[in-house]
Order: structure tokens, then sequence, then C-alpha cells
């Protein structure tokens, strides 16, 4: 199945995670056209000023990757300035929050995968 | 865990999957690190003319996402030219392949989401 850019479902969330502002996710595939136990394949556009609040993974994975722009990636006490081609995994009980403290787009490709 | 750019582990592929020329993998994170079942989860870097030949995913679901550059990408006997925000799923015995056919490099993400 190919999805051009263009053909994405585009939802914007308000307050995503308690977190401020606006995000676009553009939902690459769904949940149903995957085989594997995927929720998640999105694009994640955060433009200046908003963030994901914190929040914990229980049984599932996260895969955050940034494609564009630089942000302050929160890994459970940590915080680290990314920029693109970085990445996180957030799993087994653990927390992840992300912020767009800059004054260009963030732009994220994001993927969750269930245990079970 | 986050993993910057500059600690990705990277392994060069010649004539990945039957393809032409060199693929640059950049594995961002690895098989063991996650508690899902995913066994791939890379920046593929393919230079001008470079290809990763027509190859199946029997018990596994595949996510191309375009990130940099264009190029030719093969699902099952189709053909679409493909650029940055582009995707294509592969699994359930289905093929794909992709050639960088244009002058800049051409960068995806790609995850392998095992069945079981």
């Amino acid at each position: 199945v190919i999805r051009k850019s263009s053909e994405t479902i585009e939802e914007i969330r308000e307050g995503m995670r308690g977190g401020d502002g606006l995000v676009i996710v553009r939902h690459l595939f769904r949940k149903e056209e995957f085989k594997a136990n995927v929720r998640l394949c999105a694009r994640l556009l955060l433009p200046p000023g908003a963030s994901i609040g914190e929040h914990t993974h229980e049984a599932e994975d996260e895969v955050y990757i940034v494609i564009h722009g630089t942000g302050l990636l929160r890994d459970g006490s940590k915080e680290t300035r990314v920029s693109p081609g970085d990445a996180i995994l957030t799993g087994r009980g653990q927390s992840h929050a992300i912020r767009n403290d800059g004054t260009h787009d963030l732009e994220l490709i994001a993927m969750i995968m269930c245990y079970a």
C-alpha cells in the first residue's frame, strides 16, 4: 500500500497529552492496515510553542524520530535538545514529552507498537 | 532511550536485496532494545543510482517513509514516483523495491514489525 503525503488523514489535537497549543497528526497508515500490532504510524507537526505533555507507555513501545526542526525532548527525568536524525524509544512504563521551543516547525515520525 | 543521530550504528550494504550500488543503513535502535517485536528501525540512505532489489515480507510488516529526495518505489507490480512524506506499507507476502533514479541522496525511515 503506497500512501502519498497528500492522502494522509489529518487530525488536529489541542493540548495533546496535556501539552500546549496544537499538534497536527498526519496518519500514514491506520491500525487496521497493519497485520503486526501497530496502533499509530504518523507524522507529527508541532508549530513553535507547541508541546506533547509527559505521558507513559505501559504495554507498548513508541518511537519518535525527528525529521525537521529542533526541540526539547524529555526522557523520564532527563531533558535533551534534539535535531533531525535524533530518535527516542519509550516503553516498559517509561514516560516522555516533547516541546518545540524553537522558531521553526518541529516535525517527527511517531510509531506505536503494542506488546501483545 | 534517546539515540542521537551521531550515535547510530552505521552499516554499509552492497547490492542490498539484489539492488545496485551501496545503501547506508543507520540503525536507530537494535531489536533487543524493543520489547515489542520490532526487528529493524533505521534510516536508509540511497545515493544516486542505488537501489534495494525487489523482496517479499512474509511474517512481518515493513514501513518505508521518504524523508529526503525522490525515487521510484515498486509496490508489487506497480511503480510510483515518491517524494518526502510519502510512505509504503508492505507485508502479508507482498513485495517491494526502491530505486534512487535522481541526482540527490534519497533518505528513508524503515521499520520492520514481526507478526509473532
